[in-house]
């Protein structure tokens, strides 16, 4: 069983005079956060405050570029060519960039949201267009997709993709994560107990088949009610099974 | 006569379907050009398609940001604190740094659009949050602000705060320039006149009084449908005067 | 002291992903809703809950247009000529018209949002502009507006206006109210208070001087924590008083 | 071969500072126009005044709905519930309505626009959403529809459907037109022939394969840069064919 991970979260979710999440619980309680960077949710002001937290709790920092589509939170697929999709995630990205050096922070990951990543971790083409962009634009920025086949090829050839599972969502019979639009309070237990599944290398599908995973961060979603409490129940299954919790510079680096 | 000037233009103005200005001609003509960053025009394919020929033409490149208005094309006033507007500006300075470093290309500058450089260069709060921003965020990126009392408060306090004046727009009384929604076509000569009389310190008002300017830049609009003749014109009146065109980071560097 | 009176409170505020106010709660105690349509506020399948419950509930539908600031919640000042102001507010107004037609009901007002209800009221060109576009694209439309100089002023040339007064804001001296960007629980019995003092024909502002008020309708705002409290305190109250509520056309026509 | 039908275009697709399309030349030469809501093209003031050179030229007027995506000028499919996608036509409708009714001009019909379009023609339960919302909410309006399956069983229900086939884009072999992200200028005769072959019942397909078509209503498209070119060309070939022009309720009636 894998003993060291990063566990993730998305955070920065609120918009304007929206309140979504509770960045302040959930924050300190996860080794990297995934803001929000305007299209889906977020807006500066509230990127501003979750990069705030995220520093001074000495969480990573990482962009979580959506698409253009506030009413449907990103979660509704839009065709995009692999060029608008890496387009997209640049241009996100250097939005919180800016925001967080004037905060003193930066960026260490970049990890697509909803929809987004949806399509980016089916579609080999659209996966290569991000990842070659962040090489070319962010040299040290990693970008974090589902750990699966499209995430081997990619770190095979050498780009420093962050292999991915989740704690709080189901598998369908391929591998893939089923998306829930509006995310109802889950069991922590149940989310601590898949937590230390994709440690032990293998979750099972709704299916009830088994799927392997190999990740070095897993992710929870901060806008699901009880989002801080699946956290620290997580937290407190991996405190009794010897796991180790690092940011995910720190654990993508221990694989290589 | 000041000899030595950069002359800037806004550019990257087009957004999505919709084509405005004549990038491709304009921006080999100018030394310095200002690219939309998406709130009030731009789109990330169009500030890609823009980075590139401002990096193949050795024209200095600035972030151009503006309101979150693209239907008023950010040309009407929005109230906005000191702290939003800041963030608004860094928010799309850093969209831009991010695609251009895709593309190789750096960002030397930042220039408030409409009716956003019309709220920093009448407010000093404004004006002063978007500076301090930048020197924290982004040490080495200059801050375009007309040339007059505000800019030359900053100048003093250290900020690197570039001065402008503007070729293709009448100032009034108080030495304010009168921003046109729908920029039409002006007289190249007239234009030129202007910028000239800019080189010798001084502009005439609407209504026929002088207007001391001190600029190290002059701007001309992309947006106006003649934009590409008003820069030759001002290029050939500036050879002919022996006034010589240099980046924008260039002619402040000599002013200091 | 008046003795009929309608009571209005904006809902429909939620937006895609994100819930705002109570409407369950809170449409049922008003007799007048106004419904955000899109612009500042709400979507389409918030517009159409909203409606089904006011429609239920046998509450008054209005439509409540605002500035195309999702960010700023339509709270923050933007430059609108009369023009643009009548026809930002004909757009939403249809839009929220279709999608009640659609659940069988029907718009009997329209009533501005935030910072473009306060153009309106200070401004009696928008005022004016918005009062005709209605009179000729919806004649039986009424159009809500602050008691006081300039709905006196259409009112006198025969336009449908609808007086309104605030038992949960604050007045300042000329008789404007006191918006807040983001209103904070206050007290219902003070707001019964107030609601009292507007049918008696005068409230006090902030420094302490009277205002004469002469209101048909008594707004409450959807969005503060505690609406739900305050409309209970307030019909309470009104029934100790022995006023009656009606829907907003009833005490227009009883005026007339 | 059929001698009466109708010939639309799509117009009003400026929008704020950017134009697209000729509607001043365009509309007088169709006799029904779309014009764009907003969501992909189009903003009031432009909807406004497609309305009024619509009304001034007799010309019939319908609401042209498209995605939310105005960097894609909604030609991106976006995953819509069939829910979703009523709601979005109504609010767009409705919004026009409001607009049109100020000018007094009244919406005849409705045609999705884009991937909204071709996600309704592909999609039973989407078009039934359409037709079904506007049948509750807009009696006596027309929803255009792609000729073919769809469209054929919504008609033998009852939904008032107006079958649409196109002048100026190329079918594939399953009887879908093929959608152009940024349509070119295009033959006129070439166009005129295909408007002609659609009267006579059968187009051909790019692989040349014949397809059965049955249509009142002839579509091209205002973007296209020689639209007005190809409208002229048609209305030619029409007259020299002892084709009959009419708005699409005249033609829509004397199929029934």
């Amino acid at each position: 069983m894998r003993t060291l991970v990063d566990l993730n979260a998305d955070a920065g979710e609120s918009f304007g005079r929206w309140r979504l999440g509770d960045d302040a619980r959930l924050i300190p309680l996860v080794t990297s956060v995934n803001i929000a960077c305007g299209w889906h949710a977020g807006d500066p002001a509230t990127m501003s405050r979750s990069v705030e937290l995220a520093r001074d709790g000495r969480t990573s920092i990482g962009a979580h570029p959506g698409f253009p589509d506030l009413i449907g939170f990103g979660r509704r697929a839009l065709s995009m060519s692999p060029g608008e999709a890496a387009r997209a995630c640049l241009y996100q990205f250097g939005a919180l960039q800016a925001i967080a050096a004037r905060h003193g922070a930066v960026i260490s990951h970049v990890k697509p949201h909803g929809a987004l990543y949806g399509l980016a971790v089916r579609d080999d083409a659209v996966a290569e267009a991000v990842v070659e962009a962040f090489a070319a634009a962010a040299p040290g920025v990693r970008v974090v997709l589902l750990a699966g086949p499209v995430a081997e090829r990619l770190a095979e050839r050498g780009f420093p993709v962050v292999r991915e599972a989740f704690a709080d969502l189901d598998y369908d019979e391929s591998g893939h994560i089923i998306i829930e639009p509006d995310p109802r309070a889950k069991s922590p237990q149940r989310c601590a107990d898949q937590a230390v599944a994709v440690l032990r290398g293998e979750v099972t599908s709704v299916a009830g088949t088994p799927i392997a995973v190999d990740a070095d961060t897993i992710c929870l979603h901060g806008d699901r009610p009880n989002a801080a409490e699946i956290a620290a129940a997580i937290r407190d299954r991996f405190a009794a099974e010897g796991v180790r919790l690092a940011v995910m510079a720190e654990v993508a680096d221990a694989r290589s």
